[in-house]
């Protein structure tokens, strides 16, 4: 018996002592036990010096930059902390509304590894051709988005402006086709390196939140060539207040769904992940992704992105790209629920996001001996363009 | 007489008093006189205490957060100081070697402004279509790049290793098609806002340096579809060590060349700027690529990248695009230079760098009263790839 009384802090419910997602509150970085939050600066002394400042800091930045050994240690004294029979001196439980941004986003990459979800955007855009273009299933496809316009989960979405194609030529407005990418982020640490092994990769992520990478899908259309994607996914990418250590995933490995791959990206011991998404429109669930179907593994997509010799930084946040299963309804953006807008997704009657919907991303992975480890929310509201 | 005795401070060098880049060396922040540089701490008191704060910092940061007020009185106090006839109260000049990154880039923003880029290298890659894709004359087309990666000038660039395409199937491996891209970058700063006018930018640019972006073209031609340049560019991105204000660029102002743009994109004021880049290729002048031939200027690219409600940040770093003129001798990248390859650059006898070649580019600009702005150099020399 935890000196926590809380129903929802258990072994069956996704925030129970097999979880232990970290967040920053206004009282400081605090762990999420249950329903409930728990600061950890007023109970900086159970740590020992070094972890007391980390836990004492108002980001995670430093906690991050302190490298995958000192996450275990800290990890173990919190599972000590929150599963002893009487509280430890200091210890006050809280709400867990008010999170902000828990660290500062150095790099912000994303990825585009869902087979699935690359089929369907190739069956849309490229009806006459191969869905899947030749160089996919080598690479982990992916470009760098906007680090400055991450939000925390709650904040508010303000439809973007921006530029459309009509047949009268290019105009400037608010987008008509708002949409939604269900992705998972993985948040980067350790010290600053350059060529990470798929093994080295797993030592350089704390930690795993739901994302939600906002997507202007007229803007993004008429934009993305030659370069990629830019105005229509930069005004906003919602990601998770909880970060959910990657320790606590261990029960929730998978072999990623590639064949051959350069020596470069091979894995010793994949790390696929049963992750299973639920998306809810204005209340509703319309979609349950399946991150188990994904392509390449966030350590393919690490190695990936620094063979060229580029540095990983603490607070690089690499997003998956969409999840989008083999199932109509298993995708992970409403361009394919709706497959470009013909068919109104027939839970909601709508095709592509409204003013006031509201869209929650939550999630849950298998733990072990039978527990289930939560991802938190992921949550937004659209609301009205500026005047302008 | 300035108490400054170097016949490089003068009115007709690239770094007399109407120049004055800021620079961080070991001794902290500095302004740029001739061929010296002049440590601001120790003069910090002729500043008053806010600027004092500012200059005695250890990096640009606290600077560029606070605005264009501040940037003008600093301006307008350092020119009294440098063009004085007897010297400040602890003033010592030192050399303007060992300068480090002087900021912390926040998102780094790669745009592709200049037609006669985009026009060569649609010629190269799509011989049988329309050069220039329907949307390129409408939108300052740009993708976000790896703010982790941009390094002070000087500091070595490691050939990347990289996937490329060959008959038998893609390899991983150095890259052999290593080339540059001169480019002007502009330093934003001053409150974080989202939806910038034409005009507003302009208050959120504290100054110009060169930029070379350096490019591994085989591995980009590979990745590049559909989501535009990632591991191709992302290895090393190198910005010279001093930034020139723009303030000093008043005399140096041009309209771009663009036609009809959407009225979110007008300029009541053009901000073209007549900048005059050289391209050194080991010593060999192999082109003079003009500026003042870009087709959107930054206050445009600004205005775009806002539009859709986007904040800019102090440290946000904007990137022209590579630089092209109409003439052969104009051209702003070995791609372009040496057309994909086929015809090696006369003056070096390269197509593309070899392991130890060196790249400087160097700029210059008309001052008022026919005096010359300079930008400093930024140079890098190719280092062999490591061994794996």
């Amino acid at each position: 018996m935890s000196w926590i009384d809380d129903p929802a802090f258990s072994a069956d419910a996704p925030f129970g002592p097999q979880t232990l997602p970290y967040g920053v509150i206004p009282d400081g970085i605090a762990v999420r036990v249950g329903d409930h939050a728990l600061p950890l600066r007023p109970l900086a002394d159970s740590f020992g010096p070094r972890l007391a400042e980390l836990v004492s800091a108002t980001s995670l930045d430093p906690l991050l930059a302190a490298g995958s050994a000192a996450w275990s240690e800290l990890r173990a004294r919190l599972v000590e902390l929150v599963t002893a029979v009487s509280a430890p001196r200091g210890a006050a439980l809280t709400g867990i509304d008010g999170t902000v941004l828990p660290f500062t986003v150095a790099d912000y990459v994303d990825f585009y590894s869902s087979l699935h979800h690359a089929e369907n955007v190739g069956r849309i855009f490229r009806p006459d051709g191969d869905p899947i273009l030749p160089n996919w299933r080598h690479i982990p496809i992916g470009y760098h988005g906007r680090a400055g316009t991450v939000v925390v989960s709650g904040t508010p979405v303000v439809r973007p402006h921006g530029q459309r194609r009509t047949p009268d030529g290019p105009v400037f407005g608010p987008s008509g086709r708002l949409d939604i990418e269900a992705e998972v982020g993985f948040v980067c640490g350790g010290p600053v390196r350059g060529r990470l092994s798929t093994s080295d990769a797993v030592d350089h992520v704390f930690g795993v939140a739901l994302v939600n990478d906002w997507s202007a899908r007229d803007v993004q259309a008429w934009e993305y060539q030659p370069l990629g994607p830019f105005l229509g996914k930069s005004f906003a990418t919602s990601i998770a207040g909880w970060i959910t250590p990657l320790e606590a995933f261990s029960g929730a490995r998978v072999t990623p769904t590639h064949g051959d791959v350069l020596p470069y990206l091979a894995e010793e011991r994949p790390w696929g992940l049963d992750i299973r998404i639920e998306v809810e429109w204005n209340g509703v669930v319309v979609s349950r992704p399946p991150f188990r179907e994904m392509f390449f593994s966030f350590a393919q997509q690490l190695a990936h992105l620094s063979a060229n010799g580029a540095t990983v930084r603490p607070g690089d946040l690499i997003a998956s790209g969409t999840v989008s299963g083999p199932e109509r309804d298993e995708r992970g953006s409403f361009l394919e629920l709706s497959w470009n807008g013909q068919e109104p997704v027939a839970e909601v009657g709508r095709t592509f996001l409204e003013d006031g919907d509201t869209v929650r991303l939550t999630a849950t992975a298998p733990g072990v001996d039978g527990s289930v480890v939560g991802l938190a929310e992921v949550v937004g509201t659209v609301v009205a363009a500026d005047e302008r």
